[in-house]
């Protein structure tokens, strides 16, 4: 496969000595025992990250929500549920490091009241739920005094990405963000291919429909000449 | 393995010529492209009850939710996604036959607007999601004219497990259900094992804590016998 032969001869190497974290999957915010808010984010793409940057020589450590991959050989794997244990570890582990990729889909609502027993079913026809913001778990890796030498985020939009990205990119103080349009149906949440945008204050980039572990290690090829 | 091989004993044979319709797994209700309602349910209640019912000699069609388990082998499946999909799979495949076996976890609640892009995150903090009451798919069929020779729920709880669930029973008209205390860390959702109590107007029957595929060759020989 020559995409890959290629991609894997650029990145040989090109981050030896160097700290990663990543963030990957969905989180899971609970309403009670049994039920949950979660998104379609299959971890895909953030678990071929991490593979890509562990073949290009880096130290790895994967916060990962639930998800149903493989673990990636070498990367040390911190496994949360809800974005508030995603924030936790990532001000434990991400800070400082030489990179960082929020490639997580996290829930950006969680139930204001979460119940401690199962919630019946009521008489009523309507239930209001309460939701309440998460934590920005990309700001506030981007924003602390101890950031990450480099910060990259995802952006999965179904409209206007490029727009939404680049409003991201400037709003979160990141160095790049991976515009990702989620409404494709041969691409993205769940599926193996992706096709994305690589975005930074004075430049984008194109990577075409190709397998995630290929995008991951394009991405890895200009992110690691960036450091 | 001397459980499992007394069950397939008193099973084989005992469903040739039954017809049996279960449903499996949870139901997904999409907020929006990419964000949706669910719960912890695994499927393998529902899964290794199918697999029973093939073992006895049953056609075995197996409405399922989104779930991460290998197909059972010549058992028909029908994939669905949310409540009202599994509503109609069901009111096509469970009507008439012999025994309908309810397992799937269907989310009570729909979100009332199902937003066609992606939802952005607000300014203020709180979030408002209105809920609507999905069908109830187990008293549709139970209540149905052409309603199976005989109807199986089941009722996680968290609490007061028996007593919720012998209500059920009455309410829904069921011939039989299976009350599962999913508060348990040793089994219910997501467990390898589980430990549950069959129940009838006239009986109640303690299946101790053994795995699923165990636990559903029992059922299976209970609900065969009744038949």
């Amino acid at each position: 496969d020559l995409v890959k032969l290629t991609a894997d001869q650029f990145n040989t190497g090109s981050l030896v000595g160097k700290t990663v974290c990543i963030t990957a999957g969905p989180t899971r915010e609970p309403i009670d025992p049994v039920r949950f808010l979660s998104n379609h984010s299959s971890g895909k793409m953030g678990y071929a990250l991490a593979q890509a940057c562990i073949e290009a020589g880096a130290t790895v450590k994967l916060i990962s929500g639930p998800v149903n991959i493989s673990p990636v050989d070498r990367a040390e794997v911190i496994a949360v549920e809800t974005a508030e244990e995603m924030l936790s570890a990532a001000m434990e582990h991400a800070l400082g490091v030489d990179l960082f990729i929020a490639a997580a889909a996290v829930s950006d609502y969680r139930v204001a009241q979460r119940a401690p027993q199962k919630l019946k079913k009521v008489d009523s026809d309507d239930l209001q739920l309460v939701l309440v913001q998460n934590p920005d778990i990309l700001a506030s890796v981007a924003k602390h005094p101890q950031r990450p030498q480099c910060v990259v985020g995802f952006a999965a939009e179904t409209n206007d990405v490029v727009r939404y990205a680049k409003d991201k990119l400037a709003r979160k103080q990141l160095d790049w963000i991976v515009a990702n349009d989620v409404s494709r149906t041969d691409s993205g949440f769940n599926h193996d291919d992706n096709a994305v945008t690589l975005i930074s204050a004075t430049s984008e980039q194109s990577i075409s429909l190709a397998a995630k572990n290929q995008i991951a290690a394009q991405l890895v090829t200009i992110l690691a000449a960036s450091l």
